[in-house]
């Protein structure tokens, strides 16, 4: 337009360190990371930052270099996620439960598909999906984040503000530190909200004020959701994946569900809700057509989103990054449903869900009943070969300390909670395997019911 | 970077309509707006904005089109701010308590520097602004604001959440819209703060909950400040000017300053602090060097921003736009200081600063002083010629109700409490001439002034 221009005072390109540069003015002397008796302040991690990145530089990193780092949540993971991008070079975070030829196969990272894929995210991305993450979780101007989310994991970036972080988590040291630093914000999958709902009661403290707990990367069983309400932690539901910087969307919460019983409510924050401020667009659509599916509840499709908090694509995998963009929306592979008033409900990952004599069964459902058995600490169910049924529901369940279940009462307990066909036909008691970021590893169950073989043919022996 | 790609499921233009978009999604039944009896939903919003591009679209109007609008806080200005970006075209607010010879030369606007200028925004910088503000504001997700600013000042895009419009703003309606709305954030000018604590008790309620009050405009004197916390308001004080699209600096709180005082604590309240988290930096430069002067509290300078949340431009006027613009930063006219902790403070507009036998006097610190009066409801300074000095402060003052002091008290009050210097030598009782916004128009008072002719040269005659 007319009388217009584009110039360096009213444009600048989207970046979260520029996050850092205004805290490090704005809450210069305030703390900004604590872990265990080191500290610093803001103006400290900036100018922590500023001399890695100028470390980086003297190394010979510059632009679009990739940068790895194998740390657990220690302070200098968080001033990478500054000093890398400040270099010009991008950040790659490794899982630290990675083992060594998975390390070297992600060092080298070749262009195969079958290796993790490398998810790219841009500095415009970052900064929106900061921006998101901060109204999302109801942030005041000076939160304390406890930080139980693994760095790694999606990386830090949406939340730079004020930062505890735990090296190990337990529910003890989360106790430990909400008192001891006045933590009023923390993030964690639904195994880190069960361990603390399972604390003995020796680890626990009072709450002294409330703490919102954004839980995620598995759908919470509602039976978890309320005991940690009545602890006193207002537990936000969201759901997202990498591809999505996270939290792609949030289970926004109605004021007319404060009057539901406290188990309706439950389920209902189970739901994963709608897109977030940052995310353009959410749909659940048939795969095949690209047609919505209808908000009645019953009809399942695949989450998809669009938005400026989607990645930019896969690391040197084009094919890859090319699928999950097909038909011009990002497809998370994940299975709901839509409730009449739009929100979005998960099922399943498409992988996860057991075909059962033609019948789709949603682990997730079944799961959510074994988890309100009184003696359970945590279940996990995936399809067991069957060569009559094709798959039959296997669950895999950790009892509590001091209790006792047979797997009879527990597949009686859901055949009285569910349609017959979805109870599980195979229950084993067992430690479950889970992901640094505490979620259960299901593709290592799978391989272990498999190796058990089919059910009806061992029956028929 | 291999493998990543730019395409419409990962890159969206940023742009304010989204967020109706998706309120008319998540907030879909919820209350939108609310004017008297008149109530709406967002989704019947969205769709009202929609009918209105639509309508638009069908009369001619098309991308970069101007539409402008003369209307006070009813909710029609609330759907243009929707409707008219949706159809393309360009909004522009106009005054509605301009007369219509102005309102004529607006409708023109033929590319002069003397008409007021027409600041131009972009749907990315009220995009980031919008985001920027509800973290400013410290809002959640379901805020009541009451609309007491007017929408046509720099328009209504920063917070499009439930809204709660008054036409008229009077100390009874926003009483009466707080109790009955559960209003929980709302913004005013100083003058209307100064309404809210001087409102007769049969006016007032209690309130009930926290009502979060972003003021600006002008800086607020402290002693306005101390009486709003003691009513029970929380006041967060932010500044800024149209071309900034509102609000650019915040006074951010810090929890050491409850200890002080509350005398003191306004005091601190009344300073302008530093840029939020949509501006990227804030500076007081020598505006001849452009060299940044010294956070000693005293040294004088010129604030400047830079950030996605100034202007484009100004419409049609290239010059004043690359005056604006002069070195790389904008340049507000406003002259402040820097306290060592970083917070700026202003002094005065360039234009409002008193120069007395060549020491500049700040008219706010004088109004700081004679609004601490008790008989004072409003005061404003400005020079007025004089042949020996050049210029004195001569202060424009309304009482209070059932209230009185002479011209000789306030003189007296001022020498008490300043340099004496800088104490009026001139005090005339009267209305104070406003601006819509509630800003008193010191360009008015200037002229009054200045038609008393010299004040030296009249006592020696």
């Amino acid at each position: 337009m007319e009388g217009t221009v584009k110039c360096s005072a009213n444009y600048v390109p989207l970046t979260p360190i520029n996050f850092l540069e205004r805290s490090a003015i704005v809450y210069r002397d305030r703390i900004s990371v604590v872990h265990g008796d080191l500290k610093f302040t803001w103006a400290e991690t900036r100018d922590r930052c500023a001399r890695l990145a100028s470390a980086l530089h003297s190394l010979g990193i510059s632009r679009h270099d990739v940068v790895a780092v194998l740390a657990p949540n220690i302070p200098a993971i968080y001033e990478l996620h500054f000093g890398v991008p400040m270099a010009g070079a991008v950040l790659c975070t490794l899982n630290i439960r990675h083992d060594s030829a998975m390390v070297s196969t992600l060092l080298k990272h070749s262009g195969t598909t079958s290796s993790p894929k490398g998810v790219v995210y841009s500095h415009r991305g970052a900064y929106l999906n900061s921006l998101a993450a901060a109204l999302l979780n109801e942030m005041p101007s000076m939160p304390v984040y406890l930080w139980t989310v693994p760095m790694f994991h999606c990386n830090g970036w949406c939340l730079t503000w004020a930062v505890a972080a735990l090296r190990n988590v337990t529910a003890k040291g989360i106790f430990e530190c909400i008192a001891k630093h006045q933590v009023s914000h923390m993030g964690g999958a639904p195994t880190v909200l069960n361990m603390i709902i399972n604390a003995p009661s020796v680890d626990r403290r009072l709450l002294l004020g409330k703490v919102i707990v954004m839980t995620g990367a598995a759908p919470p069983p509602p039976h978890v959701l309320f005991k940690m309400e009545e602890l006193g932690f207002n537990v936000t539901h969201s759901y997202g994946l990498t591809e999505t910087y996270g939290p792609g969307t949030v289970c926004t919460w109605k004021p007319e569900w404060n009057s539901l019983p406290p188990d309706a409510q439950a389920k209902v924050k189970a739901r994963q809700g709608l897109h977030h401020l940052g995310m353009e667009e959410l749909d659940i659509k048939d795969p095949e057509t690209m047609q919505s599916i209808p908000p009645d509840t019953k009809t399942r499709g695949e989450v998809m989103f669009k938005g400026n908090t989607v990645m930019n694509g896969y690391f040197k995998d084009s094919k890859a990054t090319v699928d999950a963009f097909k038909g011009g929306w990002f497809r998370s592979g994940d299975v709901g449903v839509r409730h009449p008033d739009g929100y979005i409900e998960l099922k399943d990952r498409s992988k996860d869900i057991i075909i059962s004599g033609g019948e789709n069964i949603s682990s997730i459902e079944v799961e959510s009943v074994i988890y309100s058995h009184p003696a359970v600490l945590e279940a996990a169910v995936v399809g067991r070969p069957d060569d009559y049924w094709g798959e039959t529901p296997c669950a895999f369940v950790k009892l509590k300390d001091d209790c006792n279940a047979n797997a009879d009462e527990i597949i009686k307990y859901c055949r009285d909670h569910l349609p017959h066909y979805m109870a599980p036909r195979t229950v084993v008691f067992r430690e479950l395997p889970k992901t640094s970021t505490g979620k259960i590893q299901k593709f290592v169950l799978r391989q272990k019911a498999k190796d058990m073989g089919s059910l009806s043919r061992t029956s028929r022996l």
